[in-house]
């Protein structure tokens, strides 16, 4: 086992092992999950786990250390860690895969918090500079960027939109400033789990990068535009990105 | 409708909705999630909606959202949330049904933060007391007990157990020593959502319970010791326990 690919749902994680299982010239109808699917559903296809880690930081802290302890216990040698999914974007079209290179808080930091015996602790958040190089040298025809993440423990007040229950205490030009804030930082999307994942791996010693598409432009609106077809189109990109880098790595000789 | 009830998994939402259907005279078999069940599993069973919230805040937050939304169209009166699922214990038999009074964050003050535009928040966590205890009239031959609840993001880091990746950074004894301080300012059990639920129900004028079942006590160590028939008799408690609330409303005339 090499490679491990997260996100959010039981769904597509069974998408990317299916894809996975196709690629490798398995039939992809006996692609079942492992264990027990109440929380996680997890797919094994080749040297490449396909798991679900549920939506945010809480349930997805909770997978990486029951997965990583399960990969020590196999004895699994220099895994690396992919998180694919979908994210808003800042300033970039929609349907641009946005390989993360920071994530930043909800405070404007590059810093994952956690209490522990009331006492606050401090994490940096850098994703792994070489392996960002080496999967957006596979972009192809792809439309693929570098940039940081705005990471936020909400989607509806945290991310700012405007469709929430509450009414929001904020006016939209407001909204709009705080956006382009973020993409003078060099924020190109916002999504809810690359914080605690690249504190995680970064403590852990493993390799690790976000590749999330955009399914529309925050500067733009807060409503998604793209028809169903469009949002599979996009959806497929980061799946088609890892896969072309898992591809090259067999290919090189390094499993 | 009149009750959302919710807990973390599709399975305990579908388990729930099966229970209500038995009790209410309906074919179980016919009991069918509604909609997409890609990130939440919803079943209406009479004035019930029976529905998953994932693991963790942020998961409950989109939940709880979109769901309030959903009802103020559907021109739902006066609904009542409850959150039914398991939690670790502290000083109390495991088994135990802890009715929450109070949410308390790992800074250990009983307040939901949420980061805003860089500006940071606070929301008081008051549980509804008129309706914890009219559940609590309820409990006939079940170990309830009603006190503050422990609400944290993590699992392994912030509920301070020594079975996660990383080696704790405390000893055994300080750890026995903060979850002895917990006890004394009345915290009963540690869970990961009642923080943000008892928040949102307040601005949004919602009642709102928690009733957790401890499957351990933390006092006594990090391992749940129950067998799995004990602690599927524990799961159903908190089951039972809403289920004659929710029969008592009806008989009373609520609907």
């Amino acid at each position: 086992m090499k490679f491990v690919c997260m996100g959010g749902s039981a769904r597509r994680a069974l998408t990317f092992a299916k894809l996975l299982a196709r690629e490798f010239g398995y039939d992809d109808r006996e692609v079942l999950a492992y264990g027990d699917t109440e929380r996680y559903s997890l797919y094994k296809v080749g040297p490449v786990i396909s798991v679900s880690h549920g939506i945010g930081i809480p349930s997805l802290s909770i997978l990486l250390n029951e997965m990583t302890k399960l990969l020590i216990s196999a004895k699994a040698q220099n895994p690396v860690y992919i998180r694919m999914g979908t994210s808003g974007g800042i300033g970039v079209e929609p349907g641009t895969v946005v390989l993360t290179t920071e994530s930043i808080s909800p405070k404007l930091t590059p810093v994952f918090e956690q209490t522990v015996m009331g006492e606050t602790r401090y994490y940096p958040t850098l994703l792994t500079q070489n392996l960002n190089d080496e999967i957006y040298q596979l972009r192809n025809q792809l439309p693929v960027t570098m940039g940081k993440t705005f990471s936020t423990n909400s989607f509806y007040e945290e991310q700012m939109r405007s469709d929430g229950l509450f009414n929001p205490s904020f006016s939209n030009s407001e909204k709009l400033e705080f956006l382009h804030k973020l993409y003078e930082m060099g924020v190109r999307n916002i999504e809810m789990e690359s914080l605690a994942l690249s504190a995680f791996c970064l403590q852990a010693e493993i390799p690790v990068a976000v590749a999330c598409v955009t399914l529309l432009d925050r500067l733009k609106g807060d409503q998604v535009l793209a028809s169903k077809e469009e949002l599979l189109d996009y959806s497929n990109r980061s799946h088609q990105l890892i896969l072309s880098y898992i591809k090259s790595k067999i290919e090189n000789g390094a499993m």
